[in-house]
């Protein structure tokens, strides 16, 4: 039994997606960021970074979302969430989410969470200034070079998908319009017609 | 033959050390970020995203850090540097190179790379004011909760190591007293001594 602690319009998308992909048995369980859940004690005594996501095991705790990711791959192969016998198939598809997870999270989080970075009220408005142009960049990247389709690695869906589907679902948020990328845009569309995308939606919108 | 593409005080000293450890038959080639050779042409064609590391297999070209670590350690898997057949195991390896990845590199670069996130130059020097803040942070919780000690994962050395290593080494530069950290410091001091550390830093030294 696994628990995934997550917010609704966080990254722990991502692994939710995978855990519905690989029919896995686990929980959600939804941190309240609005009341500061993440930063209380019941929650820092799970994961210390207060951040979503963390996905109990009864090994331990695991946070991080590529490292969740290639988690639920390794641990659920039947599911074929990830190239598990080809290290530079598998290596493809880490780099993938981690530049999701280093860049493209990274430029997105400068709108919402500055003072991580900066205490001054203007330099955080500085940062919130460049992210249409970031994110955009990121994403033409993603278009031109990286998105293979019909899913990210080609013809075999992976855990790169849910987690670019994630982050394209910040984009309207961030001023940039995904009709730009239609690569992106059909593999949103992709995405969003899969059931097991379509159950962690509902579950994440409903809890 | 393997071809890595690095700057000195980079974070491809990592993937440097990894492959000295796995003996592996590489080339490191030194990119000149002073002579901004990592946005020619030339470069942008192995790695678009112009940063290094970049690995240069007979498959294709590598890149991200953690993707490149769990490559070398799952390419050579006699050096030993990941726990290869624990999928939860080798998730902690791969959670705490996503955290030097995505939260600590990032800290970091805030310090001589603000111009990413801003362009403003007072935004730019705030940002350069927290970074010692945020650099101490990540190091406290590294010390306290992460760090097991006498190798990041416990007994077994593994790719996490040369990567905090590499990380380590910027807290200088971020005015942050490794002293403050004797985990930590006892960590680095254990690398330095590793003739494969040696051999990495001799090279990219000399190159």
């Amino acid at each position: 039994m696994l628990t995934l602690f997550y917010a609704p319009t966080a990254c722990s998308l991502a692994s939710h997606i995978a855990l519905e992909e690989a029919q896995a048995d686990f929980e959600a369980r939804r941190v309240d960021f609005a009341a500061g859940e993440q930063r209380s004690p019941d929650y820092l005594a799970i994961n210390p970074k207060g951040r979503v996501p963390a996905l109990v095991t009864p090994r331990g705790v695991l946070t991080e979302t590529p490292a969740i990711l290639a988690f639920i791959a390794q641990s659920f192969p039947e599911a074929r969430l990830a190239p598990l016998d080809d290290p530079f198939a598998f290596a493809e598809v880490q780099a993938f989410n981690s530049y999701l997870c280093s860049t493209v999270h990274v430029n997105h989080a400068h709108r919402v969470r500055g003072a991580r970075w900066a205490d001054d009220a203007d330099a955080i408005a500085a940062m919130q200034r460049k992210v249409q142009e970031n994110m955009t960049a990121c994403f033409e990247l993603i278009e031109e070079r990286m998105l293979r389709g019909p899913w990210v690695m080609g013809e075999a869906y992976s855990v790169a998908d849910p987690y670019l589907f994630t982050i394209a679902r910040w984009l309207p948020g961030d001023d940039v319009d995904i009709a730009r990328f239609p690569g992106v845009r059909g593999h949103y569309a992709r995405m969003e017609a899969r059931p097991a995308v379509q159950r962690a939606l509902a579950a994440s919108a409903a809890a």
